[in-house]
């Protein structure tokens, strides 16, 4: 397998928000186009919940990234213009140090023993790959769903290392119907008997639970006006109708289920679960007491905030609430309203709507 | 225990819609008020999923019933005008013939040899059990959610048997969304080892995939903006943050815990799959090939739709859809929309907004 995957190993003991630690932790990373001399032409791409650092292709992985449309040559992040980072969070399972990691201390599997991990891990693991490639101030940081609650928290420790900030589909902190859909996909992996507390039965993994929270994931992702449009009550096998009560054979199900399968494998259950329980955890009011001594902490000027309306799970009031409070303090914040269909997803599947957008932010 | 169910026992095969029969199916339900001599008071209830058919105490058995606030002697149902029926739905679990039944011609619990359901069956056994109280013309029918449904179903096989008819957060076929949920609800109790094809393992019901279930169901029955007035962020042990990743701390976790337990026991879960299934397969525009032509043999006069705002689960759109196609024909249709927050739970948690339309409509 060819990769462009590149991994930082953080020196020593790092500290954890929540209490606990890490041994020199890893974080993997990919990057497109040259940093320049002055090294101010940095981007860095804090991904939402799922992605590793593979966000575009390259010559040594010329496989498409999770964000192909968005990023290279000419590209709206141009690659022959800007030194683009994309971070594999903290916690994940793609080159990362996560709950499926080693720990070097017990020489064991972290599996449960991985501590509890927030946002602000991996912000601060960002901060170190920064100082690492000798970046001091990023040109733009960007964040869309997850990893816009990173940059966040990365914008209130680290207040001065960000011309820019791009939120794309984001919160200062999860509304209580996501954080029930969450906590929903934890306790039905969680419930597969493979599960065992993290310890996998036999090292057989959870699937079904994983299939299970991977279409309930889909469904928050995505908006019911995408799917009345796109599926309506469409029969998988036109014309017959089946008579098996519990078929799946809409084709509703049919595209949960291709979804479902394409997951399975691809991400670690117990880094699913700890990069979930951070998402619910975050709260920007936490540093400082309220979110508008939060907000205070943000001295970069230049701030869009892009949110879509038929997004459930990071609901579009939330994108408002953001601007209402950033702008009291600065000017030059815009908000962004999309009317895409496609909920949540539509970083990742309206490029037509996103692409400029973010194209003239980088201008 | 005491009990104010009635059984009603249909005499010989009943022919099933999607093909199958039941031998001898019995409908439970209970009755408030008095029949007049000319047979012309009755109001009858369709249910939802999951209500039994105590809708309401009486002196048999005085135990809330679910529609408590709703149903009596001076209430917006009055049982000092009305004979009041509510029907255990066919294919439920108080009393109807459901899979968790004996099969008189095997001796043996349907589980999953029940044949399909369909809210036609469910529509027709209403129409025995009028027949068999000696009613030919409902003064009323009323269907909430699911028992809209069942109520449609009804009207367009069975035209001239009810005066007039109020339809509550209801819809002519479920959206694929509500299909999402509601097939994945079905996969999660599939998916646990102890129902083990409808044949529970060892007599264990599948507890754990009914209270995932539940909680999904929950989180479709009510909506994002109650949660987020009522719950917020909130912990359940106030300024203890818990330290163990995955307990359920917040108080939106604790919420959904407390339903699902308390459903747990309440439902066979063979009955809820295939509850569940039928909500799903029923299409109004079965009845003729298209809903137009459905709506053309609905000759009842009186006609009022409610629905919620920030229902989910049969989101308002449907109900505007339902009363475009009524008031086309129909002149005294009107549709009535509420800003409840309570989602499609409305109708049962925001009684003082339900209880004068109600009223009203009966007068």
């Amino acid at each position: 397998m060819t990769t462009a995957r590149k991994i930082y190993q953080i020196e020593g003991a790092f500290s954890l928000y929540r209490g606990g630690k890490l041994e020199s932790p890893k974080v993997a990373y990919e990057t497109w186009g040259e940093l320049n001399e002055k090294a101010d032409n940095a981007v860095l791409i804090f991904t939402g919940l799922s992605p590793s650092a593979h966000a575009a292709s390259s010559p040594e992985d010329p496989s498409p990234g999770w964000w192909e449309d968005m990023i290279g040559a000419e590209h709206a992040i141009d690659t022959t213009k800007y030194f683009v980072i994309c971070m594999n969070s903290l916690g994940s399972c793609f080159g990362s140090t996560g709950a499926n990691s080693n720990d070097p201390v017990t020489s064991q599997l972290y599996c449960t023993n991985f501590p509890v991990l927030s946002l602000e891990d991996v912000a601060r693991a960002g901060e170190k790959l920064l100082s690492h490639l000798g970046i001091f101030k990023l040109n733009t940081l960007i964040g869309p769903s997850m990893g816009g609650m990173t940059a966040l928290a990365f914008q209130v420790m680290f207040p001065d290392r960000a011309e820019s900030l791009l939120l794309i589909s984001t919160c200062s902190s999860a509304a209580p119907m996501s954080i029930a859909l969450r906590s929903l996909q934890r306790e039905i992996i969680r419930s597969d008997p493979n599960w065992n507390n993290g310890f996998y039965a036999d090292g057989k993994l959870p699937v079904k639970g994983m299939r299970l929270a991977r279409k309930l994931g889909m469904i928050s992702y995505r908006s019911s006006e995408e799917f009345l449009t796109r599926f309506g009550r469409e029969r998988v096998s036109l014309g017959h109708e089946s008579h098996d009560t519990f078929s799946l054979d809409f084709q509703i199900e049919s595209y949960l289920e291709h979804h479902a399968n394409e997951f399975i494998g691809q991400f670690d259950p117990n880094c699913y679960l700890y990069l979930s329980r951070a998402s619910d955890l975050f709260d920007l009011a936490d540093h400082g007491g309220s979110l508008e001594k939060a907000i205070e902490r943000i001295t970069t000027k230049k701030i869009s905030i892009i949110g879509v309306k038929s997004d459930q799970l990071f609901p579009y009031w939330q994108q408002v609430e953001l601007y209402e409070l950033l702008k009291n303090k600065n000017e030059s914040v815009e908000l962004i309203s999309l009317d895409c269909k496609q909920g949540h997803d539509s970083f990742l599947a309206s490029m037509n709507d996103f692409r400029p957008l973010v194209a003239k932010f980088l201008e």
